[in-house]
């Protein structure tokens, strides 16, 4: 492969940390595959089959589905540097549950499934990132499962850090999430996320800095899962 | 450790398929500490540092929380031979959200997370089954999240069966879930699970054999995603 490539490749958060040269001899022992696609192009079919790990090396796809009435849904949108759906590269139903749409025009990577086992089993970082990105992932998902008994986004709120708090035994909660993961976390936009922490601050119940979230009023805050919305 | 253990914590399908003397040489270079519990005993409080894979090799725990007004919540029971929280030993925040309780007594193997490196690395079984153990959770906690847009259980068996049928082009759904699994997935419980599948095999929509569910009536099944609940 072209260094310009690995160079590029290396910036996957699937490779931070990896030794260069060591991910260089192992790639290179495989047939990658590079790929260009125009905007609005098909990458891969809800229901084809996963067999190659895609990484994205230049713009941006779409993770799309069409529901019941034919209705196109956007689930999500993947630029460089991330790598696709990697969790499905892995299950036993190894078969894409979305449509993958150029969302500008692309260059994707796509690396063979037994490149990326030999990468675990050469390079102890290149595992435990993977293992890490699939706890993280279950981690959110549980958590958003949890989250949905909550009516409100304002309770959702208070039973993510009410949780926290109580795990960690502190009221000083370190945001581990963007806001953007944060506003899929609650099902909600950004706007009305930011919307409603705002005023949260304001009523002198929260206060953020430096990323850390301040529970001031404990007690205000729990109230929040009391009403009714 | 002893051949006894080794052929029990074998049984576990984290190693399955792995080879008994390979596992047996890397789980002999690590210091793996064999504990016994006594019924309500608790075994890991929730907020502690999960840092070493515990497997169970006799007995079962069950994963409990108190939410806020003080109540015990028991989120699931866990049985020999399986892990305990497979994904929290590899995520960012790798402490437990859960208590751990012994609900028989119990005879439990903590294996250091150095150690469930190398076996990865040494055994490329080993290392697909732990990576499938986390691309089928995360599918499965995926498509429980999806279904949350449906109100009634009939909805939601509707809406998983017809997504896999579109997914696979295919009228017929091999079940992948347990029916413990599948009360799991859809929120309800077996019994509700059961009644509700038997009505729809009843009305002439499905029909189930050797685990292959036949969707007769595709129509009717999609008639069912538009009737309120």
């Amino acid at each position: 492969m072209k260094k310009q490539y690995l160079k590029k490749l290396m910036k996957c958060p699937l490779f931070k940390d990896v030794d260069l040269n060591k991910a260089e001899h192992i790639i290179n022992s495989y047939k990658l595959k590079i790929s260009d696609y125009k905007t609005n192009a098909v990458v891969m079919l809800r229901g084809e089959e996963y067999k190659n790990l895609l990484i994205l090396m230049e713009g941006e796809i779409s993770a799309e589905i069409h529901n019941i009435n034919g209705k196109t849904l956007k689930i999500e949108t993947i630029k460089f540097p991330d790598a696709l759906a990697t969790a499905i590269l892995f299950a036993e139903d190894n078969t894409l549950p979305v449509t993958i749409i150029a969302h500008t025009d692309l260059k994707v990577i796509s690396i063979p499934k037994k490149c990326i086992i030999a990468l675990c089993q050469e390079s102890k970082k290149f595992l435990s990132n993977l293992l890490s990105d699939g706890g993280n992932k279950i981690a959110f998902l549980a958590e958003k499962i949890r989250l949905f008994k909550f009516n409100s986004i304002k309770q959702k709120i208070a039973g993510y850090l009410l949780n926290l708090s109580n795990k960690h035994k502190t009221d000083k909660i370190k945001l581990f999430y963007t806001r953007e993961q944060l506003a899929n976390l609650f099902g909600v936009e950004r706007p009305s996320l930011s919307r409603i922490f705002s005023e949260l601050y304001d009523n002198g119940i929260l206060k953020l800095k430096n990323r850390i979230i301040y529970i001031l009023d404990k007690e205000r805050l729990k109230s929040l899962l009391l009403e009714h919305s």
